[in-house]
């Protein structure tokens, strides 16, 4: 007998049937003996609907708390849609919105973070033999305003509760049945992985792999929560991926687990700034002071006494990032403020990359024999990321996922 | 400066622009210096959408617990937006769930009632100046569980709210102007009245007048809230009509006040009853025992020592009312269990019947002489009620209407 924390999102919940389905594999459990919290997203294109309502009806311009309001109710469906049907097939099973947890949170509204989570009355529900379901995604504040934490918060919120409960495993149901070498939409030959470790989940995810939202993942980390990525659509969840914190022998042998691409990006190059110290802090401070996060960003000597200094941004950023620098230009003294959101970052992941040299360089030259030019590279211990054209992406992808012997089972 | 408590139904913030239209009219009371509390329903169709959920959800059986979590966000999406579209105009405005209030329940899940209201923190915020909305329709109980109003139950959190802070006016906003003499689309020369009494509100509202909720009434009544009846979909309110508690010169010269109809009424017949104690008892406790309301009751002599036995309950109940009485037949000695349900209940209310005599026959008179048979009748000191076929109406209450003189203004 375990204690399971389930998390479904917003496509497993996404109808009356897919609900129901939902509610039969938490039966399945529960027949095992097992205890089960289930944590849900709001059904898919709620959260949408419901965003669109704020933005019409506040000129686009949606009070923060009163967002928060809006959006928490998403959630707040499916948990009582979930809770009736476990009751109506004979299930006893009751919800939790955040509050009612209470899973407390700061106050940053729309982006909230977890401070603890209240686990007495759920103890209390499990011991009576219920299955508790909980609103993922939200939360409520010391002054008792309701909070949400941010798209894929429902992930954070899975692991919190794994984490604050002390459960054997948190199982992530989505509409792929684990993480898988690369995207399989993109690279046939993709194969799930059984095990991934941790360290290589946070970069995969923190690269552009959808399918754990990365907050979770280091909430993951710091708690040690066992974290298993399953489908919500196969009757067994399909096999799945367990996130490991043990690495074993057979991981060793692998050089690159994994390859991630992110188009979420767009460059922006500032040329010709005069090399004196301070001008990294001008020229980012201004993007950050614009709620612009910056990714990959690069210094280079320029002609003469001047530097050339290039960054990604997200791509809805990149105009805004543009007309921001092109103010600051004269200021700044640059030459030059360019860009393209035509750029894609590809990644290859691997915990062997310590103990293997000449894994970046494979890397180089296979993309250099395809005619593919690298913009920027960005590394760390375990992963090496490339800024190349958009139109790229699908090529570079298969090449590195077949030179590296991912295509093989 | 007053203190103002506003309610706007489903209708009245059925879209963005409503919300929009909703949120200017508040505007205008602040700009007067008032102080303004406003409770709101869900978005038209909303409640609908969602109790259709919950019924594929549950196999039309859905637990009333979570059935209370699923139908609370439908009027915590309003708050949410209606906020946002007061802050975006610039009148600082901020939202209460009826947990958040605290409004404090019983736990009698779908069909809750009021404890008490905590208006600690709704009168701090109206003292920084801030409008303040509060969901309508719904509250917590003592363990913290979300709990609903039922039907119409905005209504009754307005007229409470406003009696907890003690507001001069509670102002119910609908998609009528105020009260009418009748149904203006059944007798188009239905006039408003400008005023009218508690007790006469309260007759109406009981007797199937659908612009107050009853409860609401019997609520403004036992803490004395100043009621308005005003329109939302005009300008000023288009006027309204005002609840009073005083009965005025000019309202006593009037017999007649208005006059109501309810077609959710269906009418059943026990015959040949043994006349002996307790069998009125045997008769309706079975029905209350199934959870179905009796309205009308009659009992009259039959013949040799029985007695002949009506009554109706809601169309709704009808069949269910009927398989009752067939299966307890037998026991109880009736000869014969029928009913109807083409049927509907027509009402004359007004305060003058008390010192008036001849009002009810001037009714009978009438209806005989447009040939209309009167199946029951039911009576109380400002009121008249019969039951007669559905098909008269229109009929009836078009004559009733001209003969007690309220087609004249």
């Amino acid at each position: 007998m375990a204690l399971i924390v389930q998390k479904y999102g917003g496509t497993s919940v996404g109808s009356v049937e897919r609900i129901q389905n939902v509610a039969r594999r938490i039966a399945k459990f529960k027949a095992q003996g097992d205890d089960v919290v289930v944590v849900v997203s709001a059904m898919s294109g709620e959260t949408n609907r419901l965003v669109a309502l704020a933005d019409a009806v506040s000129g686009n311009n949606p009070n923060p708390r009163e967002m928060d309001v809006v959006l928490a109710t998403g959630e707040q469906v499916t948990i009582g849609l979930l809770a009736m049907a476990l009751n109506s097939i004979g299930v006893p099973a009751k919800s939790y919105t955040g509050w009612q947890v209470a899973v407390k949170t700061d106050s940053a509204h729309t982006k909230a973070r977890i401070d603890n989570i209240d686990d007495t009355a759920i103890h209390k529900d499990l011991k009576e033999g219920k299955v508790v379901i909980v609103a993922g995604f939200q939360g409520v504040d010391a002054d008792n305003n309701i909070t949400t934490l941010g798209r894929g918060g429902s992930d954070t919120s899975a692991v919190a509760l794994a984490a604050a409960l002390k459960a054997d495993e948190c199982q992530i149901y989505t509409d792929v049945d684990g993480v898988y070498t690369t995207d399989p939409r993109v690279v046939p030959e993709a194969r799930r992985l059984d095990k991934i470790t941790f360290e290589e989940m946070l970069e995969l995810a923190s690269l552009g792999s959808k399918v754990l939202q990365i907050r979770s993942v280091e909430f993951a980390g710091k708690y040690r929560v066992r974290l298993r990525v399953l489908s919500s659509l196969e009757e067994d969840g399909g096999g799945g991926t367990l996130i490991t914190f043990e690495e074993d022998e057979q991981m060793e042998r692998v050089v690159v687990s994994g390859i991630a691409f992110d188009k979420n990006q767009a460059r922006i190059n500032v040329r010709g700034v005069p090399d004196k110290p301070g001008i990294a802090y001008q020229i980012l401070g201004a993007i950050a002071d614009a709620n612009i996060e910056v990714d990959m960003i690069i210094q280079n000597v320029g002609a003469e006494g001047t530097t050339d200094f290039s960054f990604t941004v997200p791509r809805v950023d990149y105009k805004k990032a543009l007309e921001i620098l092109n103010q600051i230009k004269e200021h700044i003294g640059a030459n030059e403020v360019s860009g393209d959101d035509t750029v894609v970052k590809v990644s290859i992941v691997g915990l062997g990359m310590r103990s293997h040299v000449g894994v970046a360089s494979t890397m180089f030259r296979t993309l250099a024999e395809e005619g593919i030019n690298i913009q920027m590279i960005s590394t760390s211990e375990i992963k090496v990321s490339v800024l190349i054209a958009e139109k790229y992406t699908e090529l570079a992808t298969r090449v590195l996922h077949s030179v590296f012997g991912l295509d093989k089972a």
